[in-house]
C-alpha cells in the first residue's frame, strides 16, 4: 500500500517530501503518526493498514481509528486513514486491487487537503469517493460583526 | 447538504459569515471542525455527513461523533452534527428529502444556539425536533452565597 | 424533565441559583455542561435527556455519556446524568411517570453531592436508588505517614 | 463492599488513612476518584460498584471503566476497579459472597500496588487472581547507554 | 509471558535495561505503562496480558487497549501490546505455545522499533507478522519548500 501511495502522490504533484514510518500493527499507527507530525514536521499523514477479518481485528481497527482522530485533534493536522479490511474482498486478487485503488484515491485526497482544498469542495456531495460518499462539513460562523 | 444549510441559515437571520471546509469522509470532520474554530475563528460549526449502510460505516460515524464531542470540549464551542445514514431512507428520493429536512432544522438549531438560545428553552420537552426529542440540560448551581 | 428537576431542588433545600441551558439533542449536552461550569460558574450540573428507542439513539446516548464523563474529569465537577430511554416505558404515561421520578431522585442526588455528601454514604449499598443500586467508591489512601 | 474493603485493608497492613466518597451511580465514580486523588491527596483509590444486569447497565459500566482509566492517566495514580455485575451470580447470597471475595482480593491488590509491588511480580502468571489471570506488564527499556 | 519477553530481548540485542511493573489486571496496565515511561524513563514498553474468554473480558481488553493508545499519545512513546486471549487456543498447551510465540515476536518488534526501524519497513506488506498482517503507515509530508 505504501508503494502505491508514494507512486500516486508523485504522479499527482510536487512540492513535498515523503517520510515513512513502519509499525508492527494498526494499533501502533496513532503514536507513529503523532511522531511524524511532531518530531519530523509532517503536514499531513496517510495511515495505511490492512486489518484482519476476525472480530478482534475489527476492534483493533476501531481502537486505532479512535487514536488517529485523537492525534488529529492534538496536532490540528489531517491524517488520512486508509484501512482495507481483509474481508472486504473475496480473494487475494480482489484484495490487492481494492487496496491499490483505495490507497491511490486517498493519496489524491491527502494531496488535495494540503494543496488544493477547493477541489474537494467542488466534488462534495457527488458521492464519487469510494466508501465515503459523505458530504463534507460546512460551517456557520457567527461573527459578532454587523449583528 | 451544505447548500441547504447555507440557504436555511441565510433565510433565518443575518450577522454571520459562512466558511466551508470539505473533507473526504466523516472521520476527517473532527479535525476540520477544530481548525474552523481555532484557525478561522468560527463560533459554531455544522458537521454534515452521510454515512453508509454497512456495519463499518456505523463504526466510522461513531468514531466521528466521538471526535466531534471531543472538539467541542477542547474549544467550548458547539458543533451541530447532521448525519443522515443512508439506510434511514428506503430510496434516493426519500434520502434527499430527509437530508434536506434534517439539515434545515439543524441550521436553525445552530442559529438558535448562537443568537437566540431562549428559543430552544421554550421548545424544550415538546419533542418537536426530528430524531432528538430530548429535553435539554438544566443546571443546579450551588453558589456558596446564602447557604 | 427540567421543570421537575427545578421543582424538586427547590423543595429539597436552598442556597443555590439555577441556570438553564437548552440544546437540540443529547450529543450537544457535554459542551453545554462544560460551559455551564466554566463560563457560568456552576458547581454541579444535571444533564437531562430522553434518548429514542433505535439503535442509533442508544449510540448517541453512549457518546453523550462518554462526553459527560470527560467534562467531569476536565473540570473536577459532578454532572448528574438523567437519561430516560423511551423504550424503558411501555406507553407515554409510564414514560412521563418514569421521567419525573428519576429526575426528582437525581435532583436530590445532585443536592446531596453538593450540600450533604454524608447522606449518600449512609444510603450506600442499600440499593434504594432507581436504576443504580451501586455502592459508591471507597478509597484506600496510603499516606507515607507512619509507615 | 466498602465495609469489606476497609476491613481487609486494616487486616493487611498499616500506614494509611482511608477516605470515603459515595456517589449515586458507577458513572459518577471517575470524577469522584479524581477528586480523591487531587483534592484529598489519595495515593491509590478503590472504585467499588455493582452494575445491573441490563444491556444499559453494561454500557454504564463500560463508560465508567473508560473514565476510570482516563483518571489514572491524568494523575499517574492507580485506581483499583472492583465491579461486581449483578448477573455474575445466580442469587442474592452468591452475589454477596462474590462481592465480598472480590472486594477483599482487590483490597490486597491495592495495598500491594502501594506498599509491596514485588509481591504482585512474584504472583504474576500464576493465574491466582479472580477474574483476571493476566500476566502484568513487563518493560523493555532501551537506554542509550552502552549501545 | 514476561520471562519469554525478557529472554527474547536479551537474545536479540544489547544496549538496554529492563524494568518490570506487575499489575493485577489488564485494565491496570495503562497507568503502569505511563509511570514506566514518565517515572522510570523507559523508551518503549511491552504490555503483556492474557484476557479471559467472557464478553466482559473482551470489554476489559478493549478498555485497556484504548488506554494504552492514549498513553502512547500522551508520551510520544511506543507501547507494544501483547494480549493473548484465552479463547484463541483450544487447550492449555496451545495457549502456552501461542503466548510464547506472540511474546517473542513482539519482543523483536519492540527491539526493532527502538533500535532498527528500517527492519520493520523492509518487512512491511509481506504479512509475516502474527495476527497483524498490516502494512505500516506511510506519510505524505507537504513541506512548503519548492512548491
Amino acid at each position: 500500500m505504501a508503494a502505491h501511495a508514494i507512486d500516486e502522490l508523485k504522479a499527482t504533484g510536487t512540492g513535498f517530501v515523503i517520510e515513512r514510518y513502519t509499525v508492527p500493527g494498526v494499533k501502533d499507527l496513532p503514536v507513529a503518526c503523532k511522531r511524524l507530525i511532531e518530531e519530523r514536521g509532517c503536514d499531513i499523514v496517510m495511515a495505511l493498514g490492512m486489518p484482519g477479518a476476525e472480530e478482534i481485528d475489527k476492534m483493533c481497527a476501531h481502537e486505532a481509528s479512535t487514536g488517529l482522530i485523537q492525534v488529529q485533534l492534538m496536532t490540528n493536522t489531517h491524517i488520512v486513514e486508509v484501512f482495507v479490511h481483509i474481508d472486504e474482498a473475496s480473494d487475494e486478487r480482489e484484495l490487492a486491487w481494492l487496496a491499490e485503488g483505495r490507497t491511490r484515491e486517498h493519496a489524491v485526497n491527502a494531496y488535495d487537503l494540503l494543496f488544493r482544498p477547493e477541489r474537494l469542495t467542488k466534488a462534495a456531495g457527488t458521492g464519487q469517493r469510494q466508501g465515503f460518499p459523505d458530504v463534507g462539513p460546512t460551517e456557520a460562523a457567527g461573527h459578532a460583526g454587523g449583528h
